[in-house]
């Protein structure tokens, strides 16, 4: 085997015109990236190429030289543009061998659907020699993987279900045995709501600031904001303990902003609260406009908490639908602290739920006044022993403020089962930093 | 100027670790991709790098020496790790020189929140010499462009908003005038809901097949397929000429199928029928649990038409909220045709709205039955004269059934205005074809 002492890190090639013609975002890199960065086996490189020969046999050439991995993804197909194994079979000076057992379980995978073959799929069984074939237990092309001067390249099929499940099952596990790193790496990701990204980063920063085997990372995922951190150490139990131990310290700090620690969205974390406390709730939606119910009844099984919603657009709908009085409406508008109450309450009492949780506002772009900005939003909660109402001024756009308002919604109803207090306002600000919006 | 003949297309580079670590996808690529074709620039490498200075000279040397158009983002902020601008011109052998008067619009940037400048936003005010600087109206970092061996390259910052605006005032515009095209291109997308990719391409393929300036091209946005014409003529009026003929037979073939010219989601082309005609909808949603309402008021105005929605997720709430018979819910169950007629009557006689819509079925995962698997839906529609019901068969998971029952709804009230037959339930089942999943 040649020496791979110049070579490092993991380039990934996808292959593709339309992924050059910027028809579709291109997710499988940012996949194989955090695939690998598991295994602490860095990416140094993401290249896109046309369907063209010359191209692809180029960066080929080069990924090869370069990096120690190196994943290719697309061109397995059966039409005529799919030309990513006969390429990479000439490009390193391989003959191709047609495998038989692959091409019958083409011909099985057809007649399953009760088709016959057709004829451009038989090429999917043919691999450059000495290729180790990767099934494909969800399509008719599998994977495969060349050496080549110490460079693994693995060959993978461009559907991303596919592709997934063959880098988890099939090269994951290659690599894993491959590589034997001298450090355990692990991580969390802790899912937040409540503080902007640059605050999180003040708030948490020292965490890691003298120890260099400790990483923290933010991402925003609107309105959430995500906390990585990453661990290094020289054992897995010390990997562990440490992991627990920055974690625990950004429980602490945080309280009840820390929503999950496997990214599970907030209406999970308050779908679950609800199951397990055997608590109902009905909804009554203006500005949200069935957002808030959209959300809860994502998650499977929420029939056990959600009695009903009340999308109560129109001023009358909320007079006929959910009893607010005429006169509170006139008096007060339909974007107001007491209209807010009295929708909460009315959706609770009608339903005989445990919890009423109403929503109304101004999301825009049209619609605000000088009192009342765009933006302006009532979030109401009521039990039967008592009701409560939050104010808020949002600064974002139609889409943005309605997904904002249904997240404090949701967090109303988690903190008054946890018995915690609301966030304050302040914290919802945006900032100007860069980054969050990708 | 050196020759560029053996130049040719774009490439685009982005920088920055978060990409390579698979934290965020990278979906500015994409956007250069389909902004550069519609100057008939055709992009043949997409290169993502490190914040890394000799990664990021090495791909930056790589790019002049073979692209016509080089656009670069990413790395141009004001932290430690934005490294670009001073790798840009070491790479080409520049010095940088300070901007004063972009250094003042930094400060009155900072100044406008009510914050001073901290130092190290001054970089941003460093170009290499010789470049020509790109306004950023939106952020504190400008873009530029230099020419290298008669190529461009075109330094962007990272964040979204801020570089398409930048693409589309200042890069653009420079690029037009830059290459003189031969051809005119024009394109339309037509955006079609019924038919899945492969039927389509089926039905349509020969329109291009004989003319090499018209491309057709198919890409799956679920639920809906997206068809895109690029015609390309000698000059303007030809061009013109040429689109408006392709997709004229478009719209002969696929009739009712086309939802909109211009990417317009079914739930504005909808709310724009319902308020050209001044008519008005309430909605009883079970298995759809508020998507359906929530679609309809993702359109800015849609409290034009949008009186209420129900949703009934629990049976006493589709006995209490809709007027349903517990006699029909127990006889029928409440996935059944005679209790979606009778929400969507329901809703329509409590709100006196023209149309009443209702949608019940099981969405999965669990729920299923032998007699109604998972993916039964039934969806309804009552006005003053008649009412109807469908059931379908879906065949998805729980987020796509959804999603595609309250596309369903949509059709059934925009084709009842259009006075249009209902699609052939055939059409909607998936097809094993790849690509659409990206």
């Amino acid at each position: 085997m040649t020496s791979t002492a110049n070579k490092s890190g993991a380039w990934i090639l996808t292959v593709g015109d339309e992924l050059l013609r910027g028809e579709i975002v291109d997710s499988n890199k940012s996949f194989f990236s955090e695939r690998l960065l598991r295994l602490d086996v860095e990416c140094t490189r993401h290249i896109t190429v046309a369907d063209d020969a010359d191209a692809i046999s180029e960066v080929l050439r080069e990924a090869a030289s370069r990096a120690r991995v190196v994943v290719i993804s697309g061109g397995l197909g059966p039409t005529r543009d799919d030309i990513t194994t006969r390429v990479a079979a000439k490009t390193f000076g391989r003959t191709l061998v047609r495998d038989e057992e692959v091409l019958e379980g083409i011909r099985a995978f057809f007649l399953r659907f009760g088709r016959e073959m057709a004829a451009n799929n038989a090429k999917q069984a043919d691999f450059p020699e000495a290729a180790e074939i990767l099934p494909n237990p969800l399509g008719t092309a599998p994977g495969f993987v060349i050496e080549v001067e110490g460079t693994w390249l693995f060959f993978t099929p461009g559907v991303p279900r596919e592709l997934y499940r063959m880098v988890d099952e099939e090269i994951l596990p290659r690599l894993q045995s491959r590589f034997s790193r001298t450090a355990v790496v692990r991580a969390a990701l802790l899912r937040t709501f409540g503080m902007g990204e640059s605050t999180l980063d003040r708030e948490l920063s020292d965490l890691a600031q003298d120890d260099s085997s400790i990483t923290l990372g933010f991402r925003t995922q609107f309105p959430d904001n995500l906390v990585r951190v990453v661990v290094r150490a020289e054992n897995e139990d010390d990997a562990k303990e440490k992991l627990q131990r920055v974690v625990g310290q950004i429980h602490e700090r945080l309280g009840p902003m820390v929503l999950s620690e496997d990214e599970r969205p907030m209406e999970a974390v308050v779908g679950e609260l609800l199951a397990e406390q055997n608590l109902t709730v009905a909804l009554a939606e203006s500005c949200t406009g069935g957002l808030l119910s959209h959300r809860l009844t994502e998650v499977p099984g929420s029939s056990r908490y959600l009695i009903q919603s009340i999308v109560a657009y129109a001023d009358e709908a909320k007079i006929r639908e959910l009893g607010v009085d005429p006169a509170l409406l006139k008096a007060e508008g339909a974007v107001s602290a007491p209209v807010a109450l009295a929708m909460a309450e009315g959706v609770r009492q009608r339903s005989g739920a445990d919890f009423g949780i109403s929503t109304t506002g101004i999301a825009g772009p049209g619609g605000g006044t000088d009192e009342k900005p765009v933006g302006t939003v009532f979030v109401a909660l009521s039990t039967a022993t008592k009701s409560d109402v939050r104010k808020y001024e949002l600064r974002f756009d139609r889409v943005r403020n309605k997904e904002l308002t249904t997240q404090l919604a949701l967090d109303f109803i988690r903190r008054t089962i946890l018995g915690m207090e609301l966030p304050s306002e302040d914290l919802l600000r945006p900032t100007g930093k860069r980054g969050g919006a990708h």
